[in-house]
């Protein structure tokens, strides 16, 4: 038995990520850390729960008061299952990453490291996705690390609102700062690469860029990225659309 | 050519559940459709995307305005494909389901029936998302369809908020009207169901129930629900928590 906070880690890009090993080697500072993570690469996999197959868990490395678990699920399966399962006590705070690559703006919708945070935050924990705009394999992590543990300081020190969690995405190279600020609007174009494969049948490669919808002056996650500062969102669970709803009410049913 | 709208018509329960041939037989008099829909089974997938592997679609069927394809993607990969590659014109409406099983409260979170018309909504389409409250593949949608009716019919008249989709939950049974609402505060508990293979190895089913944290009187999709009404909530794509903003905004990094 132990006073330290527990905390457990997720990601999406799978348990043998260099990312989630550089996020554990900053959390493991702060308490007790169990890790359960994918065990294969779950990208894009959003807030997406397996309905239709059982789940499997397996411990895979225990030392220096870490345990790792692989899983065969996604993200928030993973988190659902430490919740529900496998953990000996509701941990203190779920934190998801080091993402290889983006999660600002719309990716937010689609990305299962924010979908792990946001099933944390469900559970009544202070959550918190981090990515960096790398998708490397072997990408850098050490200046991402300090922003990491800043971060993290700050919402041990604080705690979050209710039903929150934070997107925290990091610029590579020198970082000026952290900025806090809200999702900027924008979406991917040209979101497909057309082939023909040797049969003569189509298929398609999720593709494209992004484009935002914003100007250069909004206080946007993805204007504090351009600026190589670090963005934390604070993300909701709540999706209503609280300024439609009264128009909505006096449509005639 | 025509004049009619073109209406996109997908699910997350694939292209053979009774659910979307129930809604195609509404749409249809609305104007031209289109469906794109899984061959198989994509309940709980949320907005998940197919990064890792090609995507595929198939034209099944063709007749009376109405072409069928079957994708081997996810919900928000079959709209993505329909935008992008599939409709020879950028579609008036988005319309998703119906879903056999509701999709109210924090389930927004997890369907893929709302995942995709989310991804309508962000493509600048009003789009709408269709549940009814009975997970037997054989429900009984013949009042279901006079709701789903109802409200496109309105959609088609109003338009919606840009970047705003509908999430419109129906009852079984008797309908007493179409209630306008927020998405209730509530989550799933006792989410796992714990069993031994025969080789003595543990897995985990999905399982558990849902539980409101809200009061009787508020205007939310549950309540509308256990009154018999429809629930129609407006959801966002912006998950900004903006009431956490200016207190993040204080925090010292």
């Amino acid at each position: 038995m132990t006073n330290k906070p527990l905390i457990l880690v997720v990601n999406d890009d799978g348990v043998h990520a260099k990312g989630i090993h550089e996020l554990i080697d900053v959390i493991c500072n702060f308490g007790d850390v169990v890790v359960i993570a994918p065990e294969s690469h779950q990208s894009g996999k959003s807030a997406a729960i397996t309905v239709d197959a059982p789940l499997r868990a397996t411990k895979i490395e225990e030392n220096n008061g870490v345990v790792i678990y692989k899983c065969n699920g996604t993200p928030v399966d993973c988190v659902k299952l430490g919740f529900n399962q496998l953990l000996e006590r509701k941990p203190d705070f779920v934190v998801s990453g080091i993402n290889h690559g983006a999660n600002s703006s719309i990716s937010v919708i689609y990305s299962g490291t924010v979908g792990a945070a946001i099933e944390g935050s469900l559970h009544g924990v202070p959550s918190v996705a981090f990515s960096l705009c790398d998708y490397s394999p072997n990408a850098d992590f050490s200046k991402a690390k300090i922003v990491c543990a800043k971060v993290f300081q700050r919402v041990i020190e604080n705690g979050l609102p209710q039903f929150t969690c934070l997107n925290v995405n990091i610029p590579v190279g020198n970082i000026k700062g952290i900025k806090v600020g809200r999702q900027a609007r924008g979406k991917w174009m040209e979101e497909f690469e057309k082939r023909t494969d040797p049969h003569n049948r189509d298929y398609y490669w999720l593709s494209g860029y992004f484009q935002s919808f914003e100007d250069e002056t909004d206080d946007t996650d993805i204007n504090a990225l351009e600026d190589n500062f670090a963005s934390v969102v604070p993300v909701n669970i709540d999706m209503t659309c609280y300024h439609a709803l009264q128009e909505l009410k006096r449509w005639d049913f």
